[in-house]
């Protein structure tokens, strides 16, 4: 029934998050609340950190895509478990600096960073900095230059792949924001003028081809890719690029009927990949690079609402009014994203109805989702929605002057709060006059 | 070829916001830069509050919704113009109580107030709090008789009018989360309801059909539906209902092809349906509420940014990327909204392109717009978008933890900042290990 194993019913009859009783936490912190499991959150960081063991022989470091969550207690469960960190932004590069996440196993992505944040990363020393396009690259040689130092990059790549999934996350094809085309030629130029730069140091390429995949082959066929392009390289250039970077995109179960990647499966797979084709292209086998973001995250976390106004119109649908809803969670605004969910305190329940999720802004569109499978709602039930973990607390706004609720983790049933509930007064903070 | 009259281009060639130098702006406050017009702003509130002297004799009150924008000094710019306040939430309200905003000119919206936000509204003495459906009603009740008070109402009502704009904002239908139907007689049976109930005053009906609607004839309509049920009130209960919120929805320009609504001639309209209906029903013209809030701020807006890289893909489309994007303006993203923008320090130049603008974030549907006619851009140039004073700010996130840009006031050829730059720091604020 559940879309992850750390869900389950108690005798009550309520619904339990890593064996805490969910009601009791939405009356111990209050909601709307966003709860996140961390021994689950530290069990897919270790899949991930495994198999780089396992299949390419500790040659190789797993990414944390900070994007999908940030805040300071998630690098530092990143850290612990000995995972590297993927930030697109200086306020990511911030966070991590705060909790002094080692310079050597960070990366910085973007295809658009200011001179601000490339000068930030060049002094903490990230490991990497991800170069999108031709004007990053001459910025970036100039201001390692003025500081005497020499930039580690990586390219990102648009491999042409075209993963199937949601239009808004394809990122591999060429009509994309982000990286180099291979096909028309602009990475190849894009390397050579790289290795010609006196404050650069092309170290990896880069490739993402989308997010939320179900399938190998995308990956499978990008890896190809991209490891025919380094060997061009080597041919016509002479010049060893000794990592490969293959992104992150893995799908996650958000509806019981989604079949989620086997990690495992995956990393066995395109290891294989990996190691044949550079037997095949006669190269070494790079240093490989993995971004899961979602992947770490979103199963662990529940977001818990209490329902106020229940509204029956009559053969049309019923709304369940909550008190939070798109400055929580935007992504059924923004891309229809569906989530499973049910009344907490009516676990053991079967689903009775197909409800619609409405939240409290003041906006038609504040919808969490339409046609839900629910227990039948009342005023005053807990309704939880799974899957919340990524792109929820980091995705949210304070749209209708709402405060954004706080995180609680748990962890070996104990919970604890890793990000404050927003007051009033933090609203206004930077408001003057 | 500018979306408000407050735009012009001086002899240097860059574009003016209310006489100033946009590209001075950019270079005092740094990018990216919300910069809001108040001299436009105040002619758009006196456009109102001298609309209900002139056509209802000054028995009236324009309320600015402030969803649209609300901060400190949006509040207090509404007051002194004499306006009232619509607010949605408790954060709304009490950045009006932040300044002192007089409870009798404030009107509490929502389709999911919660009894903290009830009780808030209650204690500061709220002119009316909007009831949207009866387990509202009997929560109202129930805390105004624990506080010794009378809960001063108004009923949302669906009139079924279905204005023609965007899926999202449509609310006058039948389907929709907000409020009580009139065709079903669900709102007639909770007008009698509020009428029997010891802690309450039914003082008003409210109405809102949409948002960004440009025609009149829906607002005509819904006029005639509101009246026609006053006066069946009047007629089935003996119960005078002596207030009525014609709500908001006035269209503003986006692009120079749009016509707004001339909100004189809408009041003129309106107001001669509203006093002859009244005539021909035989009950006395009501207190008339309006609720702009687009049409008061949303032209006096305009966002500046800077422009990083610039990606001409051949054949297919050419991204500038800007150092903004959906975390300061979401609505490309969520309704595909259009706007019009030209580059600040061209804006003598014609357009001789249309290209998409990229915002910064790690996301593929981080756009502002796709086929913008703009100036040929080169990094560093400063890109202007127009009309972005209403739902940008107050719908903006810290997604890959960018912090929000401040908004700056201008009046009369000075500027202030009205909100703050979001610090790194205020980003983890609220992170704890």
């Amino acid at each position: 029934m559940f879309v992850a194993d750390n869900l389950n019913v108690n005798s009550e009859g309520h619904l339990t998050i890593g064996g805490l009783d969910a009601v009791d936490l939405a009356s111990q912190y209050g909601t709307p609340l966003y709860v996140m499991d961390e021994n689950l959150i530290r069990d897919n960081c270790r899949k991930y950190v495994g198999s780089i063991r396992k299949f390419y022989n500790g040659n190789g470091l797993a990414l944390y895509a900070s994007k999908a969550f940030c805040c300071k207690a998630m690098c530092k469960i990143a850290f612990e478990e000995g995972m590297g960190l993927d930030v697109v932004s200086g306020g990511e590069l911030f966070t991590a600096m705060s909790v002094d996440f080692p310079a050597e196993r960070i990366v910085f992505h973007g295809n658009n960073k200011t001179r601000a944040e490339l000068t930030s990363a060049l002094e903490y020393g990230v490991h990497r900095i991800v170069v999108d396009n031709l004007t990053e690259l001459n910025t970036l040689n100039e201001l390692a230059g003025q500081m005497g130092k020499k930039a580690d990059i990586m390219f990102r790549i648009k491999p042409g792949v075209d993963a199937h999934t949601h239009d808004f996350v394809k990122t591999g094809q060429i009509d994309s924001k982000f990286g180099f085309a291979i096909e028309t030629g602009e990475a190849f130029e894009a390397i050579k003028a790289a290795i010609s730069m006196p404050n650069i140091n092309l170290r990896c390429l880069h490739c993402h081809i989308g997010s939320q995949i179900f399938e190998l082959d995308p990956f499978d066929l990008a890896a190809r890719i991209m490891l025919s392009l380094i060997s061009k390289v080597k041919l016509e250039l002479g010049y060893e690029i000794k990592e490969l970077n293959l992104g992150g995109g893995f799908g996650i179960k958000y509806l019981s009927e989604d079949r989620a990647i086997e990690y495992e499966k995956y990393m066995e797979t395109i290891a294989g990949v990996v190691h044949s084709e550079c037997e095949r292209l006669d190269i070494a086998v790079p240093r490989i690079f993995l971004e899961p973001g979602r992947s770490i995250v979103a199963s662990s976390g529940v977001t818990l609402y209490t329902v106020g106004a229940v509204k029956v119109i009559p053969n049309i649908r019923t709304y369940v009014s909550i008190d939070g809803g798109m400055t929580d969670n935007p992504r059924y605004a923004l891309y229809k994203s569906q989530y499973s969910a049910c009344i907490a305190n009516k676990a053991d329940q079967p689903f009775s109805e197909a409800v619609t999720v409405a939240g409290k802004c003041c906006e038609s569109g504040d919808l969490i989702g339409e046609g839900m499978p629910m227990q039948k709602a009342d005023p005053g039930d807990i309704l939880a929605v799974f899957a919340t973990g990524a792109y929820n607390y980091s995705m949210s706004s304070n749209y209708n002057r709402i405060p954004r609720p706080p995180v609680v983790m748990l962890k070996d049933g104990q919970s604890r709060i890793v990000i404050k509930r927003e007051s009033y007064e933090d609203i206004i903070r930077n408001d003057l006059i």
